[in-house]
This record gives structure tokens, C-alpha cells and sequence, in this order.
């Protein structure tokens, strides 16, 4: 719980200041994908309505219209069962946290407003989650809560060898005469470091002060010549230069290739439309600045090794000039071509007549809806997670959420092939934006924020989980005779968090539905990355002026641990297969027919698999010790739903050991408190020795009735089309996977909902409507308005200040964060 | 158009009257599927206001409450550009057609209400679709409309050797003087018949009454013993016989085994749940029942070639009496179990504001939704088709529709071993039973009405079509930035209908989206055929007493004929592949990256495959002829939704020719007026030499720069588990597939809507939020009720008697068919 959580609101409004800090950079990392994230603008003001909401843990739809007349008043609210033990830090212990690292010499640190690049700062303060074992204990029988510790993520630069070095502080609350510090190792499993990583980009403000605007303005004569523009790191810049990410890790050298893109000229994020075809390569080997090399230029797929040689051959008459790729209407996503007359009407749209019919418990994130149950969880790296996912007061999952998004570019030019974003280098947690009520989801939703630490402050994003029922276009179950009609309808309920890292919007969605089922999907938005069209047909479609739609793979690796009536389960496999067979009734005849086998995954030698060809085995995770009264085990089934994906390409180059988790669709290993996620926010750092290499955890461990860990694969192979301009469209775009009850209860558990209706009719006339004593019959009027509900509340982030800490000061700082 | 969409209310008000014809068994096929459809029971009714609302072409909803208040008046009608030349025959034109084969004395043709068994009758009037080479002579050029002719089947049993003729007749409408009938043979491909297939059900009601029921009653001993229950075709029987589809047609004979199943005891279709385990074997070949021959009895996996045998072994102390399969709450569908507080208030709803935003000719059934317009065809045998799908005005489809659905059973009894249901034998169109408004499609959707041709008269299934817009729970585009938010509504437009043939209902659902892609999607619910649970674990999973969630494949085909920008289209194939690559870059070294591999289906020697493993390869409709600005093919791609399949079983032995078109996922053919369908509803009736056998198809005509047709698989594996007890749920038994633009536009077409918002924020305060003019700003109040809709109104079909003509006289008839 952020401390805005529970500061009163009285507080806030007789201390309002407007405070002077200077702003910074806040996450010192390179961010190819997002050229605003560089912008060093920053801006704060005072506190507003929007934060008063907040604090009073009010989502904004309570402060807009009254209620329409006709809903009821349900109870939304609730007290989970137990402390959220997957809750962030409150305020006060990561501001102490903070305050006791800044005491300690050995670390050595320097408060981020302060720290040059050759200073040890502080960049992450979060809770640690809790190891599994403890957890259950706690959960499920009367043990103690496990006691917190942060992680603390420290980018140590003071040095040669600058370092991210993951480490664990506490116990909490920070006390002078208990609390330490430690390297965290156990969940990462590098052969060497004791916890740290190298960092890649520790001198990413000299990298662009002495060596890209360098390089950009010593070919300023051939910018302006070819778009008219420069990359100087001056305030007229009309051009941008990024590179690769990971950098070339080979040969024990680091290089890097850089790219020139236009700046947009209008209101829109079409940066990453706008490539231009000139590369450059760099050994960016050591802090010096001074021992790097320049390496050679790349411009319509000739090498040129040096600056000279790429200049004569610009100033010769042979020299073929590409056009540039021009910012315009076919960039913005704005509305434009012909208004058709009936879209100017408003479209459908869903209401709830009765107000919410789940609960909250808004200080543990814990929810309640129908049947189901579940804490979230939130992490800088991941996002939105969920735990103790229980259905019917017994566990399904752990844990269920995101590990890991790769976004695997190829090319003919550097700047594609060599692109390959572990999207947890950035965050998902930074980028999940405030949503749009109405949009993002429906205006009923209830929200929730999420806060994440930078720079010794907390930011906050307000309404950036959502929460609301749905009903489906079509029903859960339905029967017809020639005398009754059965159908039911299909209400689901859907976890939503949206996270733009960069170019790409990922929309996750989880959602349960009242079989016991559980859907997660995830949709992508926004703008591609493209690549500059010089013979690249190989690689993407030519869809625009000089613009190829640079294909890629994504693939979102999800843990799933799941925990079918305890922790004793095993991966069972049951596969339709051909077959020619005679029978005792066949008449001695072979039949050409099918039959199902059954086995199991014994090991992890046999964890690693991909979907079977033509669907034709189904993956269920059971509990061998449960079975139903017929003998069949009780379990979950894992289905592809809406598409899925792994990783083309075979040993990548880009990524060696730091992207494995790719590799396959489904994953399984056993459970252990050491391998608690399949990947980590630096393996971009050192891909031939990153902190998790996955294929790690896959050391012939049985998985016959024990704790087994699906990591299951979403994604889709994207290669974009003129209708990915200007943003990928939800269509068309999408991965999901869905969990079911495989013989895990007797019957369908839908039967339960009154939501259904048996129509009996016979001579014409309809005889009987049964309606299971359903809703309130009264008819009433919803207080509805067709154009939008009240978006002008939308804000930027709500800071906290942590060191010195400030509780009584929030501010808003819309800056390269936010 | 039937004639209940042109005669005036008038002249219904004043005629009604209460006929007196006797109901018959008005489909007289073996209906295994659906017990309900041999009850012999029928009844007819006054004329009611549905039907008056249904001849006044009005849906349900405009006669109930009157309009919100707030509702926009739009206009939701339009005039077809041309006559929809796939619309049924009118009234007029079928009793015209009638009277005249009455009249042709070589037809030998008997009025249904006095055939026997040994006359000639006519099963089917519809219209015959024109060819496609007449029908885009007209609906794309000045042509006049297409001929009309009348498809007719005639079942022809007053011979040795019963048959099914499939005949054309017209020009229409018939005139004495230029009428003529003949053999209709061009779009089928059997080797012999001259457009007749062999009736294999010709004898079925002796096949009860003479030979099933005998047997039953000859073991009413053994029946009594084993479930105190009789299959003797007695009143009081509580026990049913019905047995395999296809029949075995091996060696010149036609086998049969049939099995024992309960007769519900509840209100509900059940019966499908209830196997007892016994079956028996007939060799029944011929029409006199004497020569047919009793061969076996099969219980609890053993084989008797006599019923001596048998119930020598029932006798012996030693035999093995497995129990029944009782019918009970676990069957039934009705709400069960308690009531979860806050599942008695009404969930979220789906409303329009203002009105419908979409116009239908319901005249012509023409439909214009924002870019779309299309036509809708309906058939007996395949239910709801799609005709001149136009995006822009440019035609994406000549016909999308259902072709053939497969429900190929397995196990180790003869029942579940021989079941290969081809479900157009039982017609798609006389089970698209009316809607459930607020269940079924949402309260407000606008309802079509659909008829079908029995035994002289048409019936019509009221409001049996929906076609409603729908907003998804998630947009269709969205990009946030630390500056502003953009994000569009996903509105989207479906028309559905639901077959329940038999014990499965279908819901066909095809959406358009703001895009301009396409959505097909089949749902499955109602009850599974089970097995008798005996030793059968190698076929399904054991999922109640002595019950078998028997394991099956659907496979659903559908007809894609693409016209991209003409006819002349190819199919490219885009794979994405793993490759070690060297580039002048990459220093000499190689690269393990992926690149894409593009080639076209070059004949029909290659038109049949499955989709690429981890989906690595696009399928792409396009007109190589029709490039975008930058040289790209303009096409649609055609992409898996939510999951497919073909079938499992290789060479079935049960299906032989006869559904050749469930072997593979995608299959491309030359469009040829010969081969307008991948089947035939009488394709069951001879396996080995079938009306269609779709093989035939493919004989090396090339498909570069053709009129390609695609037929596509949908389906499932379904390996039902307890959760499909009582009925199969629509949350994971789904199959889709999309249609998408690729490179067809020049960017995405959504941009379009003013459903879309732009939000730009910054310091903490929205400042602008641009929302294109969309809707009006007013707030209003929606009329609503939480429970339910008018469902009071839900009737049987309505029938109109062609012969004698009766167009003043339609009444209710609830029977068999309905």
C-alpha cells in the first residue's frame, strides 16, 4: 500500500506546496523504444482533486454523476482473509528503508539528484516477495507472516566495473540494531557477480555528449544534404539517433549500432515510423569515452568503414539518395476520412443497472468475485500479478503473471537485426499509465493504482488497474428442444492493466468466468518499429514511402504456478491420436478410428515442449491423489485460446543465454524458492551469462507429484502491414491462453448462476419462463450519457518523496517517467 | 423471401382458422441425434401476434416497451442496390412449383400426408443459387438478374432401389408451357446416378416397427432385469434404441448397430447422457425386412453372434451386470446449488443509446453496417450464408458460409466407434430455432425471420437470425505517451445464428470490425453424446456412474470465396524462418537471426495444408494485379482466432468419400460452377461414392491469378470432461478464424470512427480531450429492466401450406421438425 493509501486527507490539504526540486532523468538507461522518455523536461504541480480521490481510495467514477436511481447499493467492498504478503512497501518502511542505505558507508551511496556517473545510487526499493514455502504456511494454516525484506537494486558506477547489484535489506521495519544488507543471489542463478551484473549503460550521458551527437555532428554536411536536419544534441535537432538493444556482447568487445530517425513534427509518438537508413557502429568497450571506436557507417546496405570513406562516397555523383520518411496524417492516430452518418451516433455500451457485484478489499488488493478469489501483486519489472488465485476457497494458482516480453526484431540493417527488447530492462510496472474510463475499460470499472520507486521518491499511477464484470456477446451455455429453450448468460469478470513500453501498448487482461474457467490475453496498440526500406523485402512489407514494417516476434512468457488441491500435482498429457485397430465386434476388420494416451511428464528433461500439431494434445496439470468419484484425476486444463507463439529464430545472436524462456510454448518445472522467475530485468547486461538463464532450472528434477511451474508462452509473429499505420489495431493483434476445470468438479459449475433462463413452450405459446429468481424486476432509469464520461481528470503521476522523506508533500511530476 | 414477409396483416387478421391437418413426421430420415425429433406428437395453433409481428417484418422489441427517451430515431432501413438473387423462393413461387411436379406424371409423385413407404415424394423445394459466372454478370454489371430455378429433391421410394434425386425445376416462375424438370448433376462429382444418391432410410419406419422394436421386445427379460425398463416401442417403454450414422456400407452391405439408451425422466433432452451399454447388430440391406439379418449382440465388451448366446450369458451367475445411467440433476441444466448473494442482482447489460446503427433491407435481407454491406442467403441444408461481402463498396467475399459439419465419434463399442455425423443430412436450416433476446444475442438486437421447406409447407422460424453492434470489453487501438493518451472504441458488428441439430447447438457468429477484418466463429453447447462407461478409458474420460465423455473431433467447413479487387486472386504465403546469415555489417560473421520466405500456391497440387507449426506462415488472399504505392500485394489474410483442427482419424472407416474436406486446415481450389460445395447432404447415404466427394477437387488446375476459393476448417478435439455435464460450455468449446486486410489499405481504416479519444495531459492537469465530434453531449435515461426481457413471446414455427396453396391460413405447428 503506497502511503496516499493512508495519509488523511486533512493532511494533504493544509500542506499543499509547490516544491522546487530540480528533475532528472529518472531511470538512467538507454530507452531506445521511447524518445520522450529522454526528454529531460519535467514538470510538477500542485496537488489536485485527482490526488484527493486517491488518498480517499475513491476511483473516479464516485465523484462524477450520483448514482443512477435504479442501482442497488451492493456491498463492494470486503476484508481479505489475510494480509496481502505480496503488497508493495508502505511509505514509511521504503523511506526507511532508504534513509538506513544512505547510512551505510560500505555502500558507498550517493542520493540520485546528486549522483554523477561515477557514483553509487540507489535505483529500486520494493518488497521482496515472499518465498513460497513461507507463504503457504501463512496462508494456509496459522503461521506468522513471513517477514518482509526489501530488494534493493543499487547501479554502483563508482568504479571501473560499474555494476547493478541486486540486494536484500532488512528485516522490516528497518531498525538500527537488526537490520542488514546482503547480496541476493538465491533467485538468480549467474555463474559469477555474487548478486551484481555489469551495467552495460553507466555512461549513458557521456555516450550521448561525446560520442553520438559527436558522430551526428560530424556528419551534419550529410544530415542536412540528405533530410535537411541534424543530430547534434542541439535545440534546432530535427533528427534523433538510438541504437540497438543488448548491445554486441561478443569477443569480450561491447558494440553498439546507432540509427537516425526523424524527430516528429507533430503532436503524435510516430518517432518510431520515421527511420532513415544511416547506421553507425561503435566499440563502446570501458568507461572511457576516449578508448571507443568508431567503426564504420552503414547507408543502403553498403559498409563504409570510416567517416571518410562513407563522405566520399556521399560526394560522389553515384551516390544513390534515399528519401526520408516524412511525419504526416498517416502518423496520427487522430480521426481522419469521412465521418459515416450513423458512427456519429453513439455506439453500444455496457451498464451495470445494480452497481458492482464483486468486492475489494482496496488496502490488500484482495478481490472477490462470485466463486473466485485473489491478492494482487505489482513490481516495477512485471507489472500486475496475482496470487493465491482461489476458486471456491481452494487454490487454483499461486501465482499467475508476466515474467518476461521479448520483442525480436530481424533485418537487413543492423539497427533491426540487432534488436531484440527484454521489455523488463524498461519496466512494466513504470509504464502502466493511468487508463481511460470508457475505453480501456467500461466507465463502471472500478480502479486501483500501482506505485513504483524512483529516485527516492514513489510514483504513483492512479487508475491504472481496472476492474469490472462484462457480459459476453454470446451465452455460456445454451439448449434447444422442440419444447424448451435453456440459455444462460455469460457475465465474466476482467483484471486489466495497460502498459506502454515505448512504442508498444500490451494490454493484459485476465478474466474468470463462472465455469471456473480463466482467460489471459494479451492485445498490442500503438506504434511499430520500423525499419528504413532498402532491399529489406526479406524482412517486411514495404508500407510506406521508405518504410518497411520490420518483422518481429513477441513473446510474453507467463508463470503459472498452479496448486490443484495442494501443492502435490503432476502435468498430465492426453493426446487424440490415429489409429488402426480391430475389435471384438469389428468382425476380425481393421478400423481406421482414434484413441486417446494418456501419459505424464516425468521430468524436466521432458519440461520443454510446444503445442502438439493440430491441437491434438491437451496439457493438464492434476492432482494424482485427487480424483473425482470415477477415478479421473481432478485438474486444470492449459488451452491456447486466442493464439500463441514462441521464438522463431534458433539461438539468437542478439540474445544468447537472456532470452531462453522463449524457446518453447510450454515450460514445466518443479517449484522451487530459488527459480522464482523465468527471467530478469538485466539479462540484456550480459546475454552470455545473464542473472537467470532459464534453461538452467531444467535439470532432470522429477515432476511426478510435485510443486510444478507452468511458464507458458504468448505471443504472435508480427509483421506489419499498411494497416499496423499508424497503430496496430486490438483486431488482429492478439495472444491468449486459457485455464479450464478438467474433471475438477462433477459438474458444470456455470449451473450455479441465476443468470439463466428455461423457456418452455409447446402449441405456440410460450408456457413457462423460468427465471431462477434472477435480478429485481422493477424497471428503472439509468442515468446515461452518450458522449464521454468525464476524462478531464486525467493527470500524470503522483510523487511521494522518500529521501528526505515528505509524506505530507505529494506533487505531480510529469516527467521522462511518467 | 417467404410469403409471410409480403402478405398484408390484413388478411391474416381476418382469416385465421384452426386447421385440422394431421402433423406427421414430416422429416422422415433416422434422426439418432435428436430423440425428439421421431416423437410422432404435433400440434397446430391460432395464429398469435408473433406471427403478426413477424408478417409485419417487425422483431420482438418494437412491440414491447416504448423507446428510451433518449433514443435517436435512425433510419435502420435501406433499398438493396439489386435484387438478393440468393434469397428462398417466395410462396408463391414454391406452391407454383409444387402444384407443377404433382402435375408431371412421370414423377409418380404422392402427396407427403399419403406417402408410404413405397411412393415418390418430394423432401426439398428451395431456390437453386445461380451460378457465380451469371450472378456477377449482374450484381457487378448491367446484366439482368440471374434465371431462377428451383432445386428439388425427391425421395424416391416406390422402387427396389430408393433413392434420392436431386432435380431442377423452372425457369421460374413455372408455366405449363416452358416448365421443365431434369437431373440436376453439374455440381456434384459421384461417379454413377445421374444426380440420385441411394436412400439407405427408406424402410425406417418398418426399420422401428418391424425390426428395432422386435428386437428390443426380445430381450424385454434381459432389459427388465438390467434396468427395469422395456424398448418395445410400448407406450410405457422407459427405454430408446438408436444406433450409428453412417451405416456401415462395406461389401455390399448395409450394417447397422444399434444401441440402448433411457428415456429422460425430467423435463429435460438428456437422453444422450444415458447409455446403457448394449448394442446389437443388423445387417440390412435391402428394402423386405425379412431378408434382413439379426448379427450379434455386444455387452460389456463381449461379442454374442446369437441372442441365445447372449442370454445364456445374462443367465450364468458368472455374467457381469454393469449398472444404469439415471437421469437426474446432474443432467439437467436448471440453476443448481446456492444462490451467491450478489449473482441475484443483475449483471452489466449492453444497451444503445441510439438505436440501431446499422440499416437492413429486410425485404432483401441486405444488410449495411458503417463500411460493410453483404447479402444473406439461407439454405435447409447449411442454415445462414454470406453473398457480395463489400468493404468501400469493393467486394472482400462472393460467399462465406458452412459447408458440412463433421462430429466424428470414437470408442470401444460399435455406437461411439461408427458415429460420423455429417449434420447437413439433418439440415442446418430447419434447426435454427428462434432467439433468446438478452441470451442469445443482446435485448436490442434487430431479429430476421427463416424458412424451410417440409412436406409441403414452409416453416418459419421467427427471429431465428440476429444482427446487433457490440462493444468489446478492449479497444481496437490505443497509445499512451508522457503527454497524451489515444484510444478508439472497438464497435463491432455481428450477425448469428444457432443450429441445435440434435443434442449440440452451434452458434455461428460472424463480426465486422471497424478495421475492415472479418471474424467467423463457431461456439458449442447443449448435451455431448456420452458412451456407456466400460473399459473405455482409452476413449474418453469416466465422467459419472457408467458414463463416457466420449472423445470426438468437430470439424466445421466453411466456404471462403475471396474476390480481392476482381476475381483473378493467388494465394501468397508469407513464412517467417530461423537463418544463420552473414551481411556486409556483421564483420564476416554469421548471424542467427530469421527472415521471410514469401511464394504462392502455385495449383490446386498444392491447395491442401495445415497451418504452419508456431504459425510461422501467413495466408494471404491477394490480386497480384492490384499492388499498393509501394509494390505490396493488396489482399485480405485469412489467420487463426480461436483455435481449429482437422480431423484426427485418417481414412475413417465410417466416413470413407464421404467427408473428405475435414483432412486438412486450408484447402484451395479454382472456383468452378461444378463445385459450388465441399459436400452434399447425401453424402452419408453411399461413403464410398458420395453426391460430393471433395478429393475431386483438386486435379492440378493452377491458382495463380484465379477465382481461388478457400475452404477452411473450424473445430475442435473435444474430450469431454465433467464440466461438459449437463452441458458443453461456450467459454472453451470455440473455434474462429479472421479475415484481415494486408496491405488492402493504405493505413488502418479505423481511423475513421469518432469513437475515439484524445487525451493530452501535462503538469498534472488534462488539457484537451478531443473527441471528433462524436455522439450527443445530452444525458438521458435509458429505460431499463434488470430482469427479463419480453420472453413471453418465444413460439414454434409458423407453416404455411403450399399444397393445396394456403397463403391465408399459416398456423403454428410445434412437431418433429420444430
Amino acid at each position: 500500500m503506497g502511503l496516499l493509501d493512508r495519509i488523511s486527507p486533512r493532511a494533504i490539504v493544509t500542506s499543499v506546496l509547490l516544491l522546487s526540486t530540480v528533475a532528472h532523468d529518472v531511470l538512467a538507461r538507454p530507452s531506445p523504444k521511447v524518445p520522450w522518455v529522454r526528454n529531460k523536461g519535467s514538470t510538477q504541480k500542485k496537488i489536485s482533486d485527482a490526488v484527493k480521490r486517491a488518498i480517499n481510495g475513491q476511483q473516479r467514477r464516485n465523484n462524477s454523476e450520483p448514482e443512477p436511481e435504479c442501482a442497488l447499493v451492493l456491498t463492494t467492498t470486503t476484508i481479505a482473509p489475510k494480509t496481502n504478503i505480496w503488497a508493495p512497501l508502505s511509505d514509511v518502511e521504503t523511506a526507511g528503508v532508504v534513509e538506513w542505505l544512505f547510512a551505510q558507508a560500505d555502500l558507498n551511496l550517493t542520493v540520485s539528484e546528486n549522483a554523477t556517473a561515477w557514483d553509487n545510487s540507489i535505483i529500486l526499493v520494493e518488497a521482496l516477495w515472499p518465498n513460497k514455502t513461507d507463504a503457504i504456511a501463512y496462508i494456509d494454516a496459522n503461521a506468522t507472516a513471513p517477514t518482509k525484506y526489501a530488494h534493493v537494486v543499487l547501479n554502483n558506477r563508482a568504479t571501473e566495473t560499474p555494476h547493478y547489484a541486486d540486494i536484500v535489506v532488512g528485516p522490516l521495519p528497518v531498525d538500527n540494531t537488526t537490520a542488514t544488507w546482503e547480496p541476493l543471489t538465491y533467485p538468480y542463478n549467474k555463474q559469477s557477480g555474487g548478486g551484481t551484473v555489469r551495467n552495460l549503460d553507466a555512461d549513458s550521458d557521456a555516450l550521448y555528449s561525446e560520442w553520438i551527437y559527436v558522430i551526428g555532428a560530424s556528419v551534419a554536411d550529410i544530415t542536412l544534404d540528405l533530410w535537411n536536419g541534424t543530430a547534434a544534441g542541439l535545440d534546432n535537432d530535427t533528427l534523433d539517433i538510438w541504437g540497438i538493444d543488448p548491445l554486441w556482447q561478443d569477443d569480450g568487445r561491447i558494440i553498439r549500432w546507432d540509427a537516425f530517425w526523424s524527430l516528429p513534427t507533430g503532436d503524435f509518438d510516430s518517432e518510431t515510423l520515421l527511420p532513415l537508413g544511416l547506421y553507425f557502429k561503435s566499440d563502446v568497450t570501458g568507461r572511457d569515452p576516449s578508448q571507443w571506436a568508431f567503426e564504420g557507417w552503414l547507408y543502403n546496405n553498403t559498409f563504409y568503414a570510416t567517416t571518410d570513406d562513407f563522405r566520399a562516397a556521399w560526394s560522389s555523383d553515384s551516390f544513390k539518395k534515399n528519401g526520408p520518411n516524412v511525419d504526416g496524417e498517416w502518423a496520427h492516430t487522430d480521426q481522419q476520412g469521412t465521418v459515416l452518418p450513423l458512427d456519429a451516433a453513439p455506439p453500444p455500451v455496457t451498464v451495470t443497472p445494480a452497481g458492482s457485484r464483486f468486492a475489494v478489499d482496496r488496502e490488500q488488493k484482495y478481490v472477490e468475485w462470485m466463486d473466485f478469489s485473489f491478492y494482487i501483486g505489482f513490481t516495477r519489472d512485471t507489472g500486475m500479478a496475482f496470487y493465491d488465485i482461489r476458486y471456491k476457497g481452494e487454490r487454483i494458482l499461486y501465482e499467475l503473471g508476466l515474467q518476461e516480453a521479448l520483442a525480436h526484431y530481424a533485418g537487413n540493417d543492423p539497427m533491426q537485426s540487432g534488436t531484440a527488447y527484454l521489455d523488463t530492462f524498461y519496466g512494466f510496472g513504470p509504464y502502466a499509465f493511468e487508463l481511460v474510463p470508457g475505453y480501456d475499460c467500461p466507465t463502471y470499472a472500478e480502479y486501483l493504482n500501482t506505485s513504483f520507486y524512483v529516485e527516492e521518491t514513489t510514483h504513483t499511477h492512479v487508475n491504472s488497474i481496472c476492474l469490472f464484470e462484462y457480459v459476453a456477446d454470446y451465452p455460456i451455455q445454451r439448449h434447444t428442444t422442440n419444447h424448451y429453450t435453456s440459455v444462460t448468460k455469460n457475465t465474466y469478470f476482467t483484471v486489466r492493466s495497460v502498459s506502454t513500453v515505448g512504442n508498444y501498448d500490451y494490454t493484459f487482461s485476465y478474466s474468470f468466468f463462472l465455469d471456473g474457467s480463466i482467460a489471459v490475453e494479451v492485445r498490442a496498440s500503438g506504434y511499430i518499429q520500423s525499419a528504413y526500406y532498402a532491399g529489406n523485402e526479406d524482412y517486411g512489407f514495404h508500407i510506406h514511402d521508405f518504410l518497411s514494417g520490420s518483422m518481429h516476434d513477441h513473446v510474453l512468457n507467463f508463470k503459472a504456478d498452479f496448486d490443484i488441491l495442494g501443492t502435490n500435482n503432476s502435468v498430465q498429457l492426453l493426446s487424440l491420436v490415429p489409429v488402426e485397430k480391430s475389435y471384438p465386434w469389428s468382425g476380425g476388420k481393421k478400423r481406421s478410428t482414434m484413441t486417446l494416451e494418456r501419459s505424464y511428464i516425468e521430468s524436466e528433461d521432458d519440461g520443454r515442449f510446444n503445442w502438439a500439431p493440430n491441437s491434438a494434445t491437451q496439457v493438464i496439470v492434476v492432482n494424482e491423489a485427487e480424483q473425482n468419484a470415477f477415478g479421473e484425476n481432478r485438474g486444470y486444463r492449459v488451452l491456447p485460446y486466442t493464439g500463441t507463439s514462441h521464438l522463431t529464430v534458433e539461438n539468437s545472436s542478439n540474445l544468447n543465454n537472456a532470452g531462453r524462456f522463449a524457446e518453447f510454448d510450454v515450460q514445466i518445472t518443479k517449484q522451487k524458492d530459488t527459480e522464482p522467475r523465468s527471467a530478469h530485468a538485466f539479462n540484456s547486461q550480459d546475454t552470455f551469462d545473464p542473472p537467470v538463464d532459464f534453461t538452467k532450472f531444467f535439470d532432470g528434477e522429477s515432476l511426478r507429484n510435485e510443486d510444478v511451474v507452468l511458464w507458458l508462452n504468448l505471443g504472435m509473429h508480427h509483421v506489419p502491414h499498411s494497416g499496423d499505420l499508424p497503430n496496430t489495431v486490438m483486431t488482429t493483434a492478439h495472444s491468449g491462453i486459457q485455464f479450464m476445470p478438467s474433471n475438477y468438479f462433477s459438474i458444470d459449475e456455470s449451473r450455479k448462476t441465476v443468470n439463466q433462463v428455461r423457456i418452455t413452450y409447446d402449441e405456440g405459446k410460450t408456457s413457462d419462463v423460468a427465471t431462477f429468481g434472477q435480478g429485481i424486476a422493477t424497471p428503472c432509469a439509468l442515468n446515461f450519457t452518450p458522449a464521454e464520461p468525464d476524462l478531464w481528470g486525467y493527470t500524470g503521476d503522483i510523487v511521494v518523496r522518500k529521501f528526505p522523506f515528505d509524506p505530507n508533500n505529494p506533487f505531480y511530476q510529469t516527467d521522462s517517467i511518467v
